[in-house]
């Protein structure tokens, strides 16, 4: 049996804050015993806001680049400029809808950049720095704080070709592997082993966004439990396909 | 809480046999108290299997389209005919891979045919001829034996483009809304009401992957339990975009 558990009590908090020790204090408000094992799993959000990932958008200067992007789009030209500085690459742009090849090898729409206008309609979200390096610091303090080995995952909530609806999505991890490997014969005639990948580390932040919601009223830390994962270091490029092996790159 | 429970005890079968019965017979022997509510996600290879949807590939003739495409592709031309019969489109053929609109609308590799060469490396498995069909009939089936109204949703596990790995997801569904609107502005000013779409079908399927495992070793009935899902008729065909909505089909 997994469990999993939504925490809700996470404060709304504004500018920079100690994230480690507010993720911490808010294990411990919970009805929980957490274990060795466990996979806390938290939304990008509040990473970005501890991090000060936030941009005033009257402050932004925009391009002519982006201003040609937003006349085609019909999105606002300083989000596109901030869209644009967030990316290695222009993947699609069509039905203004703008998608891009985020600084950390992402392709999602607008660089992952959210308005999120709860309040402060000029302010946009960004996705933090580097959240592998982020979860692999909680993943430590929780360590030191609890004495339990736990694996940290960071979700984003994230759109896909050919379904609607986005789907809870892994952004950064540490402790565990992203993909679980399961042998099995794919040619025909037994002639060649090939491997089948699951993307369990995506599969567990699907899971955790179920009980966090989307919005900032939801839980911005879920806990599961049960689920048997390899422990290893982890890294969210595993989950990644290089610009080559992807077939609808190009 | 939400819970996940895996049923591995179901029996593995060869040729047609009474599906709903099987599944009633598996719930009735897990240590479950079913309640209103209730999730079941069934892995659609043992509807598939049910149905006889499996096809010897020694018995099917292949088409000049076929032999072309295997040689194209270094797919075996009688699985290679098997997937043209059940898409309607080519979509992408490259690097080895072969991903169609398969008939039901599904864009994925193969068609969704699998080898699945467990003991019989000339048999292949496809999709369930009607998921959203069977969702409703077992649904009704398990309101019948159990008193009890629950969801029921079919489960495939597909890879996606520009993420490495397979995740759980929908392809069939009844009693349930496959998406969840939240409502949200997403204009920068407040002008424009947009709504943001939450494909939870999917991720509760990819919930249930985490438990099933991918092998017919795994267990191919999930009960998720705790989930507050909208009752709806529910339609997997709300959860495809239409080819003229999707930037990446073109």
């Amino acid at each position: 049996m997994i469990r999993i558990f939504g925490l809700s009590d996470f404060p709304v908090v504004r500018g920079p804050f100690d994230l480690d020790q507010e993720i911490i204090a808010c294990l411990k408000r919970a009805p929980l015993q957490l274990g060795c094992g466990d996979i806390l799993v938290i939304a990008h959000k509040i990473i970005s806001k501890a991090e000060g990932r936030v941009v005033d958008l009257r402050q932004v200067e925009v391009s002519s680049q982006a201003q040609e992007l937003a006349a085609r789009t019909g999105k606002d030209p300083h989000l596109v400029e901030v869209i644009l500085r967030e990316s290695r690459e222009l993947i699609r742009v069509d039905q203004g809808h703008l998608i891009t090849e985020q600084r950390l090898g992402l392709i999602c729409a607008n660089a992952g950049v959210d308005r999120s206008n709860s309040g402060e309609p000029d302010r946009v979200v960004l996705l933090p720095s580097d959240p592998d390096e982020t979860a692999r610091r909680i993943r430590a303090a929780l360590a030191g704080e609890f004495g339990q080995e736990m694996a940290v995952l960071i979700a984003d909530t994230q759109g896909r070709p050919f379904r609607v609806g986005a789907i809870g999505t892994c952004i950064g991890i540490a402790g565990m592997a992203p993909l679980c490997h399961l042998g099995g014969r794919d040619d025909l005639f037994g002639y060649t082993l090939q491997t089948t990948v699951e993307a369990v580390a995506d599969e567990l932040c699907a899971t955790a966004t179920l009980i966090m919601g989307q919005s900032d009223e939801g839980a911005p830390l879920a806990l599961i439990q049960g689920y048997a994962y390899q422990p290893q270091p982890g890294s969210s490029g595993e989950l990644l396909f290089k610009p080559e092996q992807d077939l609808f790159r190009a």
